[in-house]
């Protein structure tokens, strides 16, 4: 039979020579989300569409085109989770997480499933590292969350971290400041993209992100949000930008980070590779979103977080030329001959296990010769041979695979000499 | 607003207060697999439907009534996986590891997705740990699939574990032993239930293990595999006994332990809790399925795997009352009285963060009073309280939470002191 079966178009399978470098920085960033004091939690694959809907936006492009929806047996809408912050988001509020100790301080390491065109660092299936912090208004806490990315990143070598930051302020001074947006643009709202004009009426600040060069033009010398905060949300980033200071964080000031939905309120961020001149996309970002818990039904509490991109980290790591050494050996392979032996051979595989030792041995019925050629594949430290000989010795003929040198060692000490 | 949205049905959120039993079960998994020199491997969470219909069967109540099968913007069908073997099967064919080394020993960790109605144990998303074995058609391997799944069990301290074996026979075994089966069952076939009517003609050995009481009835004297096996077969099953002494694994032969796809052969085995009187579903179960490669459309290889429940894993700790320990400490709590304190409060817990101590400080700009109430609540170990005395001095006032001793450190000696 030739019909071969793919993997669905836009996702990877992670072979096991990459396994070593997920668990790396899998295993990376649980430990700094445990100093930094944030708590796992994860979340279902799916969600009920609404929950994206309303959590992320029905303007925006995830929601519009982008989400694997489906009914099972024509009952609810379901989705596989697009991001990381509305299901958490959710769980907080179904499990009254409002009631405990505040802030609570959560992390989460999923997949998350976007139907895009796949290109390089743009995956159907793809992996995201984020944190949240709920109930902590205080501008600290926004600058503990952008310190724990940069912190995060540089743990991990990638070299000219730099987290580009902006207010986009709160629903009260966004009000004006979208009168003014929007009496800048109106005149040349027809020379631009389609987005741009979908976008005018209910979200314009995403205006000043816009890619395509023509709109980059007409909008060059728009208003920006930064100039027109007001006091309080003025204070709030003046703050912001004393504590990462505090904390060490290289940042700049980009007042075209936008978010445009209105549970966005104050800081934004992201993170850019410096000197990538491959990609331009973000490897990490957030912002803070004091509206969401009470648009997703929840009691009103302050939140801010972040998400980043493994993927996209992978390749920071591949185009900067960080090695993270990924070797792998074998503590001990047993090399029975003949089926007295192999009896053998399997107790003690099975001892030596016990007492942490990895060990493999031979379940093809090999020669000593394709034994030992198997042996040196699997980067075996020590190979233990035993034949009919040694079987009635008691003892192993066990090879260090380094030196070459040969010692009998008795059945029961071979724990102990290979410890 | 009060409309909530919830988990959907049959889902689970893994909530912090658990995530360390999880991570517990997966690390200990991942350490045994790795012992017995197992590579773990990740899929996709969806798959090209077809895959699941070949490769778990199409007359399976798992591809029947069980999958969540969706068709995204009306191009290919693909389903959530409901198992994990298929899947790693055609990676293993897709990646050409039939030319790697023999035998492949891949695991995994994974969600399965089963649209069922949810019980206890039962969920429509739910994790298995597997393992699965390409290109050993040894006895040994079989017995080394069944050791580890014994020796993983009774390392998270489950009591009364052991397996129950049997063997499926071959193709060729098994055609003149459904012969003899169907005689015996044709005459009372209008008897039995509607699950034991559709499977008499394509999957006759599944009657055999129907749970209706009286199919169990009619059924009771029907001629079982294991007294029909082919010399090879039997010969087969004799050695997995013997090297399942050599390991050490406690079992018993269960002729009725069936698996009725054609590309099951041989070894079929189960762990089913010995005095559970909660619940008889087996916690681990698996296989040897040397047709399975070539039915996906990959080489002739043979093939052995198991999959466990994590989920009847994490029931099974519970009813025996096994418990793991899960309490957290924080290492630090920096307690800042002030604004200037506050500063050096987020310098110096970055620093020590960069040091590996876990440090939380105030983001909240609560009293000193609700400061020490929430460190108790985080169980830090120590409190490093400082206002603007100890600003001016450039100490930090550490208060050792145990013994409620405290001291004056030095703004720089603070990592060394907690350390």
């Amino acid at each position: 039979m030739s019909n071969k079966i793919f993997a669905p178009k836009g996702t990877n399978d992670i072979l096991p020579e990459k396994i070593a470098l997920w668990e790396k920085i899998e295993s990376q960033a649980k430990n700094i989300a445990a100093r930094y004091g944030f708590k796992q939690i994860r979340t279902p694959e799916f969600e009920s569409t609404n929950l994206f809907e309303r959590g992320v936006g029905d303007t925006t492009d995830i929601v519009q085109k982008e989400m694997y929806t489906f009914t099972h047996k024509g009952k609810e809408s379901l989705t596989l989770k697009p991001e990381g912050t509305a299901p958490v988001v959710r769980s907080f509020i179904e499990n009254g997480m409002a009631s405990a100790a505040q802030p609570v301080k959560l992390f989460y390491l999923t997949n998350c499933f976007r139907c895009e065109n796949p290109q390089k660092g743009r995956y159907r299936q793809f992996h995201q590292f984020g944190i949240e912090v709920f109930g902590a208004e205080d501008a600290s806490s926004d600058a503990e969350v952008i310190s724990l990315a940069y912190e995060f990143l540089r743990e991990l070598g990638i070299k000219d971290v730099i987290a580009k930051v902006n207010s986009v302020g709160c629903p009260t001074c966004r009000k004006a400041y979208y009168e003014k947006l929007k009496a800048f643009i109106a005149p040349k709202l027809d020379k631009l993209c389609d987005d741009c004009k979908n976008r005018f009426d209910k979200n314009p600040m995403r205006l000043i992100d816009c890619k395509v060069e023509t709109c980059k033009e007409h909008i060059e010398g728009a208003p920006l949000m930064l100039d027109e905060l007001c006091t309080d949300c003025k204070d709030h980033f003046e703050k912001v930008k004393t504590y990462l200071d505090c904390m060490g964080v290289e940042y700049e000031v980009d007042p075209k980070i936008v978010r445009g939905l209105d549970y966005y309120t104050n800081t934004a961020f992201e993170f850019i590779p410096k000197d990538s001149t491959k990609s331009q996309a973000a490897i990490a970002a957030g912002g803070r979103y004091n509206g969401l818990v009470e648009t997703l039904g929840g009691p009103k509490t302050a939140g801010i977080g972040l998400a980043m991109g493994i993927e996209r980290i992978l390749i920071q790591l591949e185009e900067q030329g960080i090695e993270i050494d990924t070797e792998e050996y074998t503590d001990l392979y047993i090399a029975p001959l003949g089926e007295g032996a192999k009896e053998i051979a399997l107790k003690y595989s099975t001892l030596l296990r016990r007492e942490g030792i990895t060990v493999l041995t031979d379940v093809m019925n090999r020669s000593l010769k394709a034994q030992m050629k198997y042996a040196d594949k699997i980067n075996a430290k020590f190979v233990a041979m035993v034949g009919e000989d040694e079987a009635d010795k008691g003892v192993f003929l066990v090879r260090d695979m380094n030196t070459k040198e040969q010692t009998e060692v008795p059945f029961d000490k071979l724990a102990e000499f290979i410890k």
